[in-house]
């Protein structure tokens, strides 16, 4: 168990991350690449530094800590990321960022004050742009460190207003030429933002997989007209189409049973969105999750036919411009056991997870050994103000998290 | 008829006019207060006083030219507006502003030559923001004119990016201390927007009444989310909530005949629009417009239990943050009457038709002796880059709007 002074410690800093662009309603707006974030960064920098980590930008803005113990030694590498949704709360990534750099720095000190060694240098990461609610992909940062992402293609996106990832990524002093050593596995906590854990009374979560998802980016076309004079049934109004198809993507579910599959549009942006003209387009992104892509495929054969009818119904094209595709997977045995090992011996109740939202380490299980452990969002509100951990149950993630840094030092990933 | 040498002027000016803004579609894009609205109208002004007029702007950035041929008499008004939609067609609005200087400006140079003198001076005016596309409400210039709204309210106004009509107003120079002198009557022109007169061959309409319009403006109240996590029995989504009310307010039109009702959402706004997070709020303007505010009551009733059932089935609520009335009202037969004299004398077709659209000489209406005349838009297009009017419909339109000029500055509107 990580001592009183370890946790008071470590609830100073989460304090202190807190307030990097709070908010009035006890959340917080960490935009990737805003100001709020990049001021978060600097005061993390300075912890890892504090800490007896070296600190490092890489090309696209992913902030790691090293700690080399063992000269030329691959690492094990444990993170999250700080960046948020707009009115987010202040648990999601911050958590498993702080948790990584405490729990990995007990690790250092002792190995420092026994002059001992561990099998693997230890590192720690706050990925860039997990979120996605400026730039889009989400996990970003992970994205492109795993290969999946070109980083000419992430550092060309831009946002809204038109500001490149480059451009923000300059502006804020958050990029460098780092280039990772050799890793051996990776580590990441986060909180479940969902209620299941909490529901079913478990302090310690193993994520066994993830679900996969269907990520649609749609354009409804339709014609500008006036929404006074034009004949209703000479109309091609895209926000008639596209508001038949939120509620058809909607009702997927009914085609299913209870919680097999989640379904929601996030992103909606209407042209020319003036008050007495008809939209010409709607621009939307649809995803669908389940744990398998098989029950994802049923599910996008039936909104085929219902998109089709909707066409005919409101005189609109509906252009399904790309779809992304993240395959569920399972997590290695070995990294469960080694949760659930850590909760049994310091006495915390556990159960296996699933995890429905995307993480870092969703990207990073498929280039190295990899392990995810949750704690309960209560409620399961989570991208909200209300999104809650309690201090026990991110004490109790500490404690555990402290272990799997130990171990995966030590031997890597267990079989 | 207006001679050959008049007409050419006009299509000259009309071509000039359609370049401020010229989008690659064959279009303008004109918003109110924005540098190309305010370079067409540096230009305007000149051509107001090239044709023998003073120019003056008002406090709420109406731009009028005044001929005053009577010192001391009350004026007739003529005119339109030149804000444009985004993405819009070349006619609305500013046909009927350059209409009305062409027909006041061959009135009032034959009273000079012939040294003699209307009963009323000649004025004519460019009003400010009819539109709406960037500063709500729209026909806000006229408006402020006739009292419906206050000066102060709407120079506070501002648009998405915070900016006030009163800083567009400043930066673009487009205001200043004019005031009305009394005024007898007001005409203006303009193109149908719809297709009642295009289906029937009718080259000059008389509108002779108003559709009533209520407008409202309608939040949708949800809860953040994660679009992954949460179970789907535990969202209150705000854009579900407000697809399934955009389908109601367009399924309203099956409670009646058909072209009864018009019905739409123009404008409809999601947060924290991003896509991995539940929306929790969307903000969306509905309108409702018929002959008579009785069907607009029936209306508005069925849309109130739907709107019951869609808070109960979607979690969320709906609030109807305000609501304004457009009456409907009938035209002055007198005026209707001259637009039908002049067209007939000319050998146009013509017919009676009515306003689906609101134009400022709806507020003019209200005030004073007003007439309203429509040219047709082929197929009915509006607010559309392919909105479309005839040059041979422009020019029988100006060919009555002077025959207008004359008899309103001679002798009032008729009985």
């Amino acid at each position: 168990m990580t001592d009183r002074t370890a946790q008071e410690s470590f609830l100073d800093d989460f304090a202190r991350l807190s307030s990097f662009g709070a908010t009035a309603g006890g959340g917080v707006e960490r935009l990737a690449g805003s100001p709020e974030h990049a001021q978060l960064r600097e005061w993390l920098a300075g912890r890892f530094v504090a800490h007896g980590f070296t600190a490092h930008f890489d090309a696209i803005g992913n902030l790691f800590g090293l700690a080399e113990l063992v000269p030329g030694a691959p690492f094990v590498l444990f993170g999250s990321h700080t960046d948020s949704q707009p009115l987010a709360g202040r648990f999601d990534g911050a958590y498993g960022v702080l948790t990584a750099l405490h729990a990995a720095s007990r690790v250092v000190d002792d190995h420092r004050r026994a002059g001992s060694a561990p099998t693997y240098n230890i590192a720690i990461v706050d990925w860039f742009n997990e979120e996605g609610a400026r730039f889009k992909p989400s996990m970003m940062g992970s994205g492109v460190f795993t290969g999946k992402l070109t980083l000419a293609d992430a550092l060309a996106t831009r946002d809204p207003a038109g500001t490149s990832v480059a451009s923000a990524l300059r502006s804020t002093a958050m990029h460098g030429d780092f280039t990772s050593p050799p890793l051996a596995a990776y580590g990441e906590i986060h909180i479940e933002q969902g209620r299941s854990m909490d529901a079913a009374g478990v302090t310690i979560g193993a994520v066994d997989a993830t679900w996969s998802a269907y990520k649609y980016e749609v354009v409804v076309h339709g014609e500008q007209g006036h929404t006074g004079s034009a004949r209703m049934s000479d109309r091609r109004d895209a926000l008639l189409g596209a508001a038949h198809l939120v509620t058809a993507v909607h009702d997927l579910i009914e085609h299913f049973e209870v919680d097999e599959l989640h379904t929601s549009v996030g992103e909606f942006t209407v042209a020319p969105n003036s008050p007495v003209t008809i939209a010409r387009e709607v621009r939307l992104l649809a995803d669908l999750r389940a744990e398998t892509t098989g029950l994802l495929d049923e599910a996008f054969a039936h909104l085929e036919s219902r998109i089709a009818e909707i066409e005919q119904r409101t005189r609109t094209r509906i252009e399904i411009v790309s779809r992304s595709v993240w395959r569920s997977g399972p997590f290695l045995q070995g990294g469960i056991r080694l949760i659930e090992r850590s909760a049994a011996a310091h006495g915390f109740s556990q159960g296996r997870v699933k995890t429905l939202a995307g993480h870092d380490a969703t990207n990073m299980k498929d280039m190295i050994p990899t392990l995810l452990a949750f704690i309960p969002s209560v409620d399961g509100i989570s991208h909200n103000e209300r999104e809650f951990s309690t201090d026990a149950d991110m004490l109790a993630g500490l404690s555990v998290f402290e272990d799997v840094v130990r171990e995966l030092s030590t031997n890597g990933m267990p079989e």
